[in-house]
Protein backbone atom coordinates (compact mmCIF):
# COMPACT_ATOMS: atom_id res chain seq x y z
CA UNK A 1 0.00 0.00 0.00
CA UNK A 2 1.34 3.60 -1.04
CA UNK A 3 -1.61 5.49 -1.38
CA UNK A 4 -4.88 6.18 0.83
CA UNK A 5 -7.46 5.32 -0.96
CA UNK A 6 -9.88 6.77 0.73
CA UNK A 7 -7.74 10.63 -0.48
CA UNK A 8 -5.09 9.44 -3.03
CA UNK A 9 -2.26 11.10 -0.59
CA UNK A 10 0.60 9.00 0.08
CA UNK A 11 0.36 6.75 3.36
CA UNK A 12 2.96 6.04 6.14
CA UNK A 13 3.29 3.35 7.95
CA UNK A 14 3.40 4.10 11.64
CA UNK A 15 2.31 2.73 14.80
CA UNK A 16 -1.63 4.57 15.34
CA UNK A 17 -2.01 5.82 19.00
CA UNK A 18 -3.35 3.31 21.55
CA UNK A 19 -2.68 0.43 18.82
CA UNK A 20 0.34 -1.84 19.10
CA UNK A 21 2.03 -2.55 15.56
CA UNK A 22 2.10 -0.60 12.43
CA UNK A 23 -0.40 0.07 10.10
CA UNK A 24 -0.54 2.27 6.84
CA UNK A 25 -2.04 5.34 8.13
CA UNK A 26 -3.13 8.73 5.87
CA UNK A 27 -1.34 11.76 7.25
CA UNK A 28 -3.83 13.55 5.03
CA UNK A 29 -7.31 12.49 6.20
CA UNK A 30 -5.88 10.18 9.44
CA UNK A 31 -7.25 6.93 7.70
CA UNK A 32 -5.90 3.89 9.27
CA UNK A 33 -5.60 1.01 6.75
CA UNK A 34 -5.99 -2.25 8.90
CA UNK A 35 -4.51 -5.27 6.80
CA UNK A 36 -6.25 -8.62 7.83
CA UNK A 37 -6.10 -12.30 6.89
CA UNK A 38 -8.32 -13.83 4.19
CA UNK A 39 -10.43 -16.61 4.39
CA UNK A 40 -10.16 -19.34 1.76
CA UNK A 41 -13.42 -21.57 1.68
CA UNK A 42 -14.30 -25.13 0.04
CA UNK A 43 -15.79 -28.24 0.47
CA UNK A 44 -14.44 -32.12 0.63
CA UNK A 45 -17.13 -33.65 -1.24
CA UNK A 46 -17.96 -37.30 -0.72
CA UNK A 47 -19.76 -39.36 -3.53
CA UNK A 48 -19.64 -42.92 -4.32
CA UNK A 49 -17.14 -43.28 -1.08
CA UNK A 50 -14.47 -40.98 -2.67
CA UNK A 51 -13.04 -37.69 -3.06
CA UNK A 52 -13.76 -35.18 -5.17
CA UNK A 53 -10.53 -33.65 -6.14
CA UNK A 54 -9.69 -31.43 -9.19
CA UNK A 55 -6.45 -30.73 -11.18
CA UNK A 56 -5.65 -27.00 -11.39
CA UNK A 57 -5.45 -24.97 -14.76
CA UNK A 58 -4.04 -22.33 -13.05
CA UNK A 59 -0.96 -20.96 -11.24
CA UNK A 60 0.25 -21.88 -8.75
CA UNK A 61 0.67 -25.44 -8.22
CA UNK A 62 -0.67 -26.52 -11.99
CA UNK A 63 -1.21 -29.64 -12.94
CA UNK A 64 -1.77 -30.61 -9.31
CA UNK A 65 -4.72 -31.75 -7.64
CA UNK A 66 -6.55 -30.23 -4.93
CA UNK A 67 -10.02 -29.58 -2.91
CA UNK A 68 -11.90 -27.06 -4.64
CA UNK A 69 -11.18 -24.19 -3.00
CA UNK A 70 -11.02 -20.62 -3.38
CA UNK A 71 -11.22 -16.72 -1.10
CA UNK A 72 -14.63 -16.49 0.45
CA UNK A 73 -16.65 -13.02 -0.77
CA UNK A 74 -18.11 -10.05 0.88
CA UNK A 75 -22.21 -11.05 1.81
CA UNK A 76 -21.69 -14.59 1.71
CA UNK A 77 -21.42 -17.07 4.26
CA UNK A 78 -18.36 -19.68 4.41
CA UNK A 79 -20.77 -22.23 3.56
CA UNK A 80 -21.62 -20.41 0.55
CA UNK A 81 -18.66 -19.73 -0.33
CA UNK A 82 -17.51 -23.30 -0.56
CA UNK A 83 -20.61 -24.26 -3.02
CA UNK A 84 -19.82 -21.35 -5.16
CA UNK A 85 -16.31 -22.43 -5.51
CA UNK A 86 -16.95 -26.42 -6.29
CA UNK A 87 -19.29 -25.00 -8.63
CA UNK A 88 -17.07 -22.63 -10.43
CA UNK A 89 -13.74 -25.19 -10.31
CA UNK A 90 -16.09 -28.57 -10.26
CA UNK A 91 -19.09 -27.98 -11.80
CA UNK A 92 -20.82 -29.79 -8.49
CA UNK A 93 -23.73 -28.87 -6.83
CA UNK A 94 -23.50 -29.69 -3.28
CA UNK A 95 -25.06 -29.85 0.24
CA UNK A 96 -22.74 -28.25 2.32
CA UNK A 97 -22.21 -30.03 5.70
CA UNK A 98 -20.03 -29.76 8.85
CA UNK A 99 -16.94 -27.91 8.90
CA UNK A 100 -14.03 -30.35 8.71
CA UNK A 101 -11.05 -28.44 8.84
CA UNK A 102 -9.67 -25.34 9.87
CA UNK A 103 -5.93 -24.51 8.82
CA UNK A 104 -3.89 -21.18 10.11
CA UNK A 105 -1.41 -20.84 7.15
CA UNK A 106 0.39 -17.76 9.30
CA UNK A 107 2.73 -16.99 6.45
CA UNK A 108 0.49 -16.19 3.62
CA UNK A 109 -2.14 -14.59 6.09
CA UNK A 110 -4.93 -17.21 5.34
CA UNK A 111 -7.36 -19.53 7.66
CA UNK A 112 -8.87 -22.25 5.29
CA UNK A 113 -12.48 -23.57 6.25
CA UNK A 114 -12.91 -26.94 4.50
CA UNK A 115 -16.74 -27.98 4.93
CA UNK A 116 -17.93 -31.89 4.64
CA UNK A 117 -20.29 -31.91 1.34
CA UNK A 118 -22.81 -34.37 -0.59
CA UNK A 119 -23.54 -33.75 -4.11
CA UNK A 120 -27.12 -32.51 -4.12
CA UNK A 121 -27.25 -33.40 -8.32
CA UNK A 122 -25.22 -36.04 -9.58
CA UNK A 123 -22.27 -35.13 -12.15
CA UNK A 124 -19.74 -32.51 -12.13
CA UNK A 125 -16.96 -31.36 -15.24
CA UNK A 126 -13.83 -29.44 -15.14
CA UNK A 127 -14.46 -25.36 -14.64
CA UNK A 128 -12.31 -23.24 -16.28
CA UNK A 129 -9.94 -23.08 -13.23
CA UNK A 130 -9.44 -27.06 -13.93
CA UNK A 131 -8.10 -29.11 -16.34
CA UNK A 132 -9.92 -32.39 -14.87
CA UNK A 133 -12.35 -33.14 -12.11
CA UNK A 134 -12.12 -37.06 -10.97
CA UNK A 135 -13.37 -39.08 -7.57
CA UNK A 136 -10.64 -40.76 -5.49
CA UNK A 137 -10.71 -43.50 -3.10
CA UNK A 138 -8.14 -43.00 -0.37
CA UNK A 139 -5.46 -45.56 -2.13
CA UNK A 140 -6.23 -43.68 -5.28
CA UNK A 141 -5.05 -39.84 -4.35
CA UNK A 142 -2.69 -38.86 -6.00
CA UNK A 143 -0.51 -38.03 -2.69
CA UNK A 144 2.30 -37.04 -4.21
CA UNK A 145 0.41 -34.56 -6.49
CA UNK A 146 -1.13 -32.89 -4.08
CA UNK A 147 -1.24 -29.01 -5.04
CA UNK A 148 -0.89 -28.07 -0.90
CA UNK A 149 0.06 -29.18 2.40
CA UNK A 150 -3.19 -28.24 3.54
CA UNK A 151 -5.03 -29.98 1.17
CA UNK A 152 -2.80 -33.38 2.10
CA UNK A 153 -3.40 -32.57 5.86
CA UNK A 154 -6.90 -32.06 5.71
CA UNK A 155 -7.21 -35.63 3.60
CA UNK A 156 -4.95 -37.83 5.92
CA UNK A 157 -7.36 -36.01 8.90
CA UNK A 158 -10.20 -36.94 6.64
CA UNK A 159 -9.54 -40.84 6.07
CA UNK A 160 -8.12 -41.68 9.60
CA UNK A 161 -11.49 -40.43 10.60
CA UNK A 162 -13.25 -42.19 8.04
CA UNK A 163 -11.66 -45.46 9.88
CA UNK A 164 -12.56 -44.68 13.45
CA UNK A 165 -15.92 -44.15 11.80
CA UNK A 166 -16.08 -40.70 14.25
CA UNK A 167 -15.43 -37.65 11.96
CA UNK A 168 -14.93 -34.49 14.11
CA UNK A 169 -13.79 -30.67 13.84
CA UNK A 170 -10.01 -30.78 13.25
CA UNK A 171 -7.94 -27.16 12.92
CA UNK A 172 -3.99 -26.85 13.03
CA UNK A 173 -1.70 -24.73 11.79
CA UNK A 174 0.70 -24.94 8.79
CA UNK A 175 4.03 -22.63 8.36
CA UNK A 176 6.55 -22.73 5.29
CA UNK A 177 9.73 -22.70 7.37
CA UNK A 178 11.69 -21.33 4.33
CA UNK A 179 10.90 -19.19 1.31
CA UNK A 180 13.43 -21.09 -1.00
CA UNK A 181 12.82 -24.67 -0.36
CA UNK A 182 8.55 -25.72 -0.01
CA UNK A 183 8.95 -27.03 3.65
CA UNK A 184 6.09 -26.73 6.11
CA UNK A 185 6.14 -27.08 9.68
CA UNK A 186 2.76 -28.52 10.57
CA UNK A 187 0.90 -28.50 14.08
CA UNK A 188 -2.40 -30.51 14.60
CA UNK A 189 -4.27 -29.17 17.62
CA UNK A 190 -7.22 -31.18 17.16
CA UNK B 1 -12.50 3.19 -1.83
CA UNK B 2 -11.88 6.35 -3.97
CA UNK B 3 -8.40 5.80 -5.23
CA UNK B 4 -5.87 2.97 -6.19
CA UNK B 5 -3.48 2.00 -2.68
CA UNK B 6 -1.18 1.60 -5.74
CA UNK B 7 -0.10 3.99 -7.66
CA UNK B 8 -3.16 6.54 -6.27
CA UNK B 9 -5.34 7.21 -9.33
CA UNK B 10 -9.16 7.04 -9.39
CA UNK B 11 -10.38 3.37 -9.26
CA UNK B 12 -13.34 2.05 -10.86
CA UNK B 13 -16.03 -0.21 -9.93
CA UNK B 14 -16.08 -2.73 -12.49
CA UNK B 15 -16.38 -6.31 -13.57
CA UNK B 16 -13.00 -7.45 -14.53
CA UNK B 17 -13.10 -9.92 -17.26
CA UNK B 18 -12.74 -13.36 -16.37
CA UNK B 19 -14.63 -12.05 -13.12
CA UNK B 20 -18.45 -12.12 -12.31
CA UNK B 21 -18.60 -9.46 -9.68
CA UNK B 22 -18.28 -6.14 -9.28
CA UNK B 23 -14.41 -4.87 -8.22
CA UNK B 24 -12.67 -1.94 -7.55
CA UNK B 25 -10.31 -1.70 -10.52
CA UNK B 26 -7.37 1.29 -11.46
CA UNK B 27 -7.76 2.20 -14.78
CA UNK B 28 -4.14 3.48 -14.69
CA UNK B 29 -2.14 0.47 -13.16
CA UNK B 30 -4.58 -2.19 -14.11
CA UNK B 31 -4.81 -3.41 -10.35
CA UNK B 32 -8.19 -5.63 -9.05
CA UNK B 33 -8.53 -4.66 -5.25
CA UNK B 34 -10.33 -7.50 -4.15
CA UNK B 35 -12.13 -6.88 -0.62
CA UNK B 36 -13.03 -10.00 1.36
CA UNK B 37 -14.16 -10.64 4.86
CA UNK B 38 -13.11 -10.27 8.50
CA UNK B 39 -11.78 -12.94 10.96
CA UNK B 40 -12.91 -12.13 14.59
CA UNK B 41 -11.05 -14.12 16.81
CA UNK B 42 -11.62 -15.06 20.42
CA UNK B 43 -12.07 -17.49 23.70
CA UNK B 44 -14.41 -19.00 26.06
CA UNK B 45 -12.51 -18.67 28.60
CA UNK B 46 -13.67 -21.60 31.47
CA UNK B 47 -12.69 -21.18 35.31
CA UNK B 48 -14.17 -22.16 38.77
CA UNK B 49 -17.28 -23.71 36.45
CA UNK B 50 -17.91 -20.13 35.26
CA UNK B 51 -17.44 -18.52 31.57
CA UNK B 52 -15.26 -15.21 31.22
CA UNK B 53 -17.03 -12.08 30.20
CA UNK B 54 -16.03 -8.42 29.72
CA UNK B 55 -18.27 -5.26 29.91
CA UNK B 56 -17.22 -3.41 26.72
CA UNK B 57 -15.67 0.31 27.61
CA UNK B 58 -15.89 1.09 23.49
CA UNK B 59 -18.59 1.65 20.49
CA UNK B 60 -19.89 -0.63 19.82
CA UNK B 61 -22.18 -1.86 22.53
CA UNK B 62 -20.60 0.30 25.09
CA UNK B 63 -21.76 -1.11 28.33
CA UNK B 64 -22.60 -4.39 27.33
CA UNK B 65 -21.19 -8.20 28.18
CA UNK B 66 -19.16 -9.82 25.17
CA UNK B 67 -16.68 -13.07 24.87
CA UNK B 68 -12.85 -11.54 24.53
CA UNK B 69 -12.68 -11.48 20.62
CA UNK B 70 -11.28 -9.29 18.04
CA UNK B 71 -9.95 -8.95 14.69
CA UNK B 72 -7.17 -11.71 13.71
CA UNK B 73 -3.97 -10.17 12.64
CA UNK B 74 -2.11 -10.57 9.69
CA UNK B 75 0.82 -13.39 10.46
CA UNK B 76 -0.85 -14.81 13.89
CA UNK B 77 -3.14 -17.52 14.19
CA UNK B 78 -6.50 -17.67 15.05
CA UNK B 79 -5.46 -19.58 18.13
CA UNK B 80 -2.67 -16.56 19.26
CA UNK B 81 -5.20 -14.18 17.55
CA UNK B 82 -7.65 -15.23 20.09
CA UNK B 83 -5.30 -15.68 23.19
CA UNK B 84 -3.71 -12.15 22.47
CA UNK B 85 -7.58 -10.47 22.76
CA UNK B 86 -8.17 -11.98 25.63
CA UNK B 87 -4.89 -10.71 27.32
CA UNK B 88 -5.47 -7.28 25.85
CA UNK B 89 -9.16 -6.99 27.02
CA UNK B 90 -9.10 -9.43 30.07
CA UNK B 91 -6.02 -9.04 31.07
CA UNK B 92 -6.27 -13.11 31.06
CA UNK B 93 -3.21 -15.51 29.79
CA UNK B 94 -4.73 -18.77 28.42
CA UNK B 95 -4.27 -22.12 27.15
CA UNK B 96 -6.41 -22.12 24.01
CA UNK B 97 -8.17 -25.48 22.89
CA UNK B 98 -10.67 -26.58 20.44
CA UNK B 99 -12.21 -24.64 18.03
CA UNK B 100 -16.20 -24.38 19.46
CA UNK B 101 -17.96 -22.24 17.04
CA UNK B 102 -17.64 -20.54 13.72
CA UNK B 103 -20.48 -18.05 12.37
CA UNK B 104 -21.20 -16.06 9.53
CA UNK B 105 -21.89 -12.63 9.68
CA UNK B 106 -22.69 -11.85 6.18
CA UNK B 107 -24.14 -8.49 6.49
CA UNK B 108 -20.79 -7.27 7.63
CA UNK B 109 -18.82 -9.96 6.35
CA UNK B 110 -17.46 -11.64 9.10
CA UNK B 111 -16.54 -14.74 10.46
CA UNK B 112 -16.46 -15.45 14.18
CA UNK B 113 -14.22 -17.81 15.26
CA UNK B 114 -14.08 -18.81 18.92
CA UNK B 115 -12.51 -21.57 21.03
CA UNK B 116 -12.28 -23.03 24.25
CA UNK B 117 -10.06 -21.59 26.62
CA UNK B 118 -8.58 -22.13 30.28
CA UNK B 119 -6.60 -19.72 32.45
CA UNK B 120 -3.01 -20.23 31.98
CA UNK B 121 -2.38 -18.41 34.86
CA UNK B 122 -4.44 -17.75 37.56
CA UNK B 123 -6.34 -13.89 37.53
CA UNK B 124 -7.42 -11.39 35.14
CA UNK B 125 -8.06 -7.19 35.24
CA UNK B 126 -10.21 -4.85 32.82
CA UNK B 127 -8.04 -4.03 29.95
CA UNK B 128 -8.47 -0.40 28.46
CA UNK B 129 -11.49 -1.75 25.90
CA UNK B 130 -13.39 -3.43 29.11
CA UNK B 131 -15.15 -1.82 31.98
CA UNK B 132 -15.15 -4.50 34.06
CA UNK B 133 -14.40 -8.11 33.75
CA UNK B 134 -15.96 -10.99 35.56
CA UNK B 135 -17.10 -14.84 35.68
CA UNK B 136 -20.48 -15.98 35.15
CA UNK B 137 -21.71 -19.36 35.53
CA UNK B 138 -24.90 -19.73 33.17
CA UNK B 139 -28.04 -18.37 35.68
CA UNK B 140 -25.32 -15.61 36.19
CA UNK B 141 -25.16 -14.67 32.72
CA UNK B 142 -26.42 -11.01 32.39
CA UNK B 143 -28.57 -12.28 28.76
CA UNK B 144 -30.31 -9.22 28.21
CA UNK B 145 -27.45 -7.41 28.44
CA UNK B 146 -24.81 -9.37 25.99
CA UNK B 147 -23.27 -7.20 23.54
CA UNK B 148 -23.82 -9.07 20.14
CA UNK B 149 -26.32 -11.69 18.78
CA UNK B 150 -22.97 -14.10 18.26
CA UNK B 151 -22.24 -14.26 21.64
CA UNK B 152 -25.64 -15.32 23.21
CA UNK B 153 -25.96 -17.95 20.59
CA UNK B 154 -22.37 -19.39 21.21
CA UNK B 155 -23.27 -19.32 24.99
CA UNK B 156 -26.28 -21.16 24.74
CA UNK B 157 -24.74 -23.36 22.53
CA UNK B 158 -21.90 -23.94 25.51
CA UNK B 159 -24.30 -24.63 28.26
CA UNK B 160 -26.67 -26.79 26.34
CA UNK B 161 -23.41 -29.21 25.22
CA UNK B 162 -22.25 -28.57 29.33
CA UNK B 163 -25.54 -30.18 30.02
CA UNK B 164 -24.73 -33.02 27.37
CA UNK B 165 -21.23 -33.84 28.70
CA UNK B 166 -20.26 -33.47 25.11
CA UNK B 167 -18.76 -30.84 23.35
CA UNK B 168 -18.54 -30.65 19.71
CA UNK B 169 -17.92 -27.35 16.97
CA UNK B 170 -21.10 -25.76 16.19
CA UNK B 171 -21.36 -23.53 13.03
CA UNK B 172 -23.83 -21.06 11.33
CA UNK B 173 -24.91 -17.99 10.56
CA UNK B 174 -26.65 -14.55 11.84
CA UNK B 175 -27.71 -12.22 9.92
CA UNK B 176 -29.19 -8.52 10.64
CA UNK B 177 -32.24 -8.40 9.02
CA UNK B 178 -32.96 -5.00 9.08
CA UNK B 179 -30.78 -2.07 9.22
CA UNK B 180 -33.24 0.39 11.57
CA UNK B 181 -33.54 -2.35 14.06
CA UNK B 182 -31.54 -5.10 15.82
CA UNK B 183 -33.32 -7.84 14.53
CA UNK B 184 -31.31 -10.72 13.65
CA UNK B 185 -32.39 -14.27 12.07
CA UNK B 186 -29.92 -16.91 13.53
CA UNK B 187 -29.38 -20.13 11.62
CA UNK B 188 -27.62 -22.94 13.27
CA UNK B 189 -26.56 -25.45 11.10
CA UNK B 190 -24.21 -27.86 13.36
Amino acid sequence: MRYCSDCGEPVRLMVPEGDNRPRFVCPSCSTIHYQNPNIVTGCIVEAEDKILLCKRAIEPRYGLWTLPAGFMENNETAQQGAARETMEEAGAETSVGELYSCFNLPHISQVYLLFRATLAQPGFSAGSESLQVALFSENEIPWNELAFPVIEETLKLYFSDQKKGDFKAHSGTIKRISSDTREYHTEINY
